[in-house]
């Protein structure tokens, strides 16, 4: 049995039309063109006989019907960033249904089922707040996310969450809206969105771990007053404020670059109010994202920041205010399925490397509650959130191919 | 002849209604709501027999006819700053109906024409300049300005002004939409926006000189990497690049205090593209605003900012570039003009001081072609470009009666 690359790079178009028309490729959580979007994949899953449904997360899910109730899941996600790309999220959702597809043409009836999941809200949506679907799903949560407030509508989360598909009321604290007792394992497969399987012309990537995320929202007071008639130093200017900020949260993270253990520190995102130009500014808001394999490194690097707020506060004559939106752990693959990834590479023929995941993806929530494995395939100079995102339809064949051999070792 | 203190306080709270219900008080230039406000004052002037006419630049004028053909002009703004205040300019503009209604009802009739201007876009518009109508109409513009298009709309600096009561095509380089010959002095009445006369308990500023305004906009260059999977040590990112290029700029804009030369230079604004926590930033766009009164000590600086540009796209691997929007001389005030309305604070008894003006004005750009003056009443705690922004009663009654007085002594 072998996958469709024509297929399978024909559906990447058709999702990749769902977009922005002004913004390529932006197809934004909680917005009317990702529940076309959605809409259009779960006729797909209908058409080939899966059986749909959407939990109580909100995540779209489609059962290939095997012999018994047992059930190995795929899953990935189809929200985009804002101008982002074809391929992250999309390719790993879209090899489950071009994997479905294939397997139902040849007829195949796995012993155990297959469940494919399309995760709500992947990518940091306007709630400040990533993977909430698988988060949600596996009981990865508490209050504090659930009273989350949609940055422009004010919407609360959970109402979101119910117009998507998804019934809160039903999310329980710790359990999961999947019957996880019957999952033996997560498979994801996703772009690498780095540089590694590129440089060292690779087929695939076989993920051992997946970083910890670690995101604080910071809001920097200042006091608007008129640039002209306001002297350097009766000032309190939340820009210069947040710019000392970003500046030693930088030079901490290079400084982890010694210590051989993999930390990034970013600050992507920055708003400024009023925002005028002849108006100094009164208040900045920004979001800090910390990945690493380790999250005492993580602890450590926070303090050195936390530490530096106090200084920057009475040179600026500014007040900083943080607060976590997040922390997770670093997630581990599973061994045996890493096992069954590496065989089933070799099989195939496909050049493979054991690599480490410095994006957060669904499966470390999946990994909370079954043994995971993800795949990686090559992308462009490593680039990924960007229109430019690109991978090859043969790329996305060997990943695709992997993804179905693998299921077939795990459910028959 | 004494003006009405009620009524000019109400006016003021007529022109406030004109705001965002969302964000008092704003009411931007090239906004149905700013022409609702305009049309409000058309209205106004018409009704005290006012000749109204919009000049080729698009402000909104009103003649208040005297025996003879020479005029005194008198002027200030309408348009707010986001979330600005309502004095800022609109101080200026009522003072002038204010001070024209009392004439009227005294039946005064002036050798001199006294023209009241209501300047079109006086504050930093989408168009990233401030005092559009002042220039225009004195000849102080270039092609480069001329160019410019609205940061969200796109649409041209000239179909939008002719849109708002202008007519661009008889605008001529260097030449002036007003009958200069014929105009003896401008005055201008405006809220200090600064700390010094509430401070220092006085009812009036006499403004011996407006310092320059000089406009940059910044654009750096990044690469829109993912911030999981780019280490720290591989990453062009843009916002790192505008955070050291703030600090450096704010330090600079400090060494400047010793010099005992007024210097200051702000960010006010900032966007940060694509803007998402999990993305580095592919672009930051940023405008730094000077004020000195001496442009030599802004050469002077600029070269430091500029010298260290390099530095910081060597550090950060980014791309700066900078492009200068505007440059204006310092405006100093007329001798004869100051002294008619240092004599006149003398007859009304009240307490005053020369000072120094950090915010730009129209009054600068009409100092090019005529005597100018400005009169400064307190306001609250110096503060302004913003809701909280305000003067009492008696200081708008003050002020407004120092330049009743004062057109009464030029034009009798």
């Amino acid at each position: 049995m072998k996958i469709n690359a024509d297929r399978l790079w024909n559906t990447h178009k058709i999702l990749a039309s769902f977009t922005e028309p002004e913004r390529p490729y932006t197809r934004r959580s909680f917005t009317p063109l990702y529940k076309e979007a959605r809409a259009w994949l779960e006729k797909a899953f209908k058409e080939i006989g899966l059986v749909v449904k959407y939990d109580a997360a909100g995540n779209l899910t489609g059962l290939y019907e095997g012999e018994t109730n047992q059930i190995v899941a795929v899953g990935s996600h189809t929200d985009t960033v804002p101008a982002g790309g074809r391929f992250d999220g999309v390719s790993g959702v879209l090899s489950f249904l071009e994997v479905a597809r294939c397997m139902r043409e040849n007829n195949y009836v796995p012993k155990k089922s297959i469940l494919g999941i399309d995760f709500l809200a992947e990518e940091p949506s306007e709630f400040g707040l990533s993977c909430i679907g698988s988060r949600l799903a596996t009981g990865n949560f508490n209050d504090d996310m659930l009273s989350l407030r949609h940055h422009k509508t004010n919407q609360s989360l959970l109402d979101v969450v119910d117009e998507f598909g998804g019934n809160t009321a039903a999310l329980k604290q710790g359990k999961s809206t999947f019957d996880v007792e019957k999952m033996d394992a997560y498979f994801e497969l996703h772009i690498e969105q780095g540089p590694i399987l590129e440089k060292k012309e690779l087929d695939v990537g076989l993920v051992t771990c997946i970083c910890s995320v670690t995101r604080y929202d910071f809001t920097i007071f200042g006091r608007a007053d008129h640039a002209g008639n306001t002297p350097m130093d009766m000032r309190a200017d939340a820009v210069v404020s947040a710019a000392k900020m970003i500046d030693m949260i930088s030079k901490i993270a290079h400084e982890s670059l010694d210590s051989g253990i993999f930390f990034t520190a970013t600050v992507g995102n920055m708003s400024v109010y009023p925002n005028a130009s002849n108006v100094i500014a009164k208040r900045v808001n920004f979001t800090l994202d910390i990945r690493s394999e380790d999250n005492n490194l993580v602890a450590k690097n926070l303090a050195k920041i936390f530490d530096g707020v106090s200084e920057i506060e009475q040179e600026t004559n500014t007040k900083i205010e943080y607060k976590k939106i997040s922390q997770d752990e670093p997630a581990l693959s599973d061994e045996k399925l890493l096992s069954i990834l590496e065989n089933n590479a070799k099989k195939l023929d496909l050049k493979y490397t054991r690599l480490l995941s410095g994006a957060g993806h669904d499966a470390a929530y999946m990994c909370t509650k079954m043994p995971m494995a993800m795949i990686f395939i090559p992308c462009k100079g490593g680039r990924s959130h960007l229109p430019e995102e690109s991978t090859t339809k043969t790329q996305l064949e060997n990943g695709a191919n992997l993804l179905l051999e693998s299921l077939i070792t795990c459910t028959s």
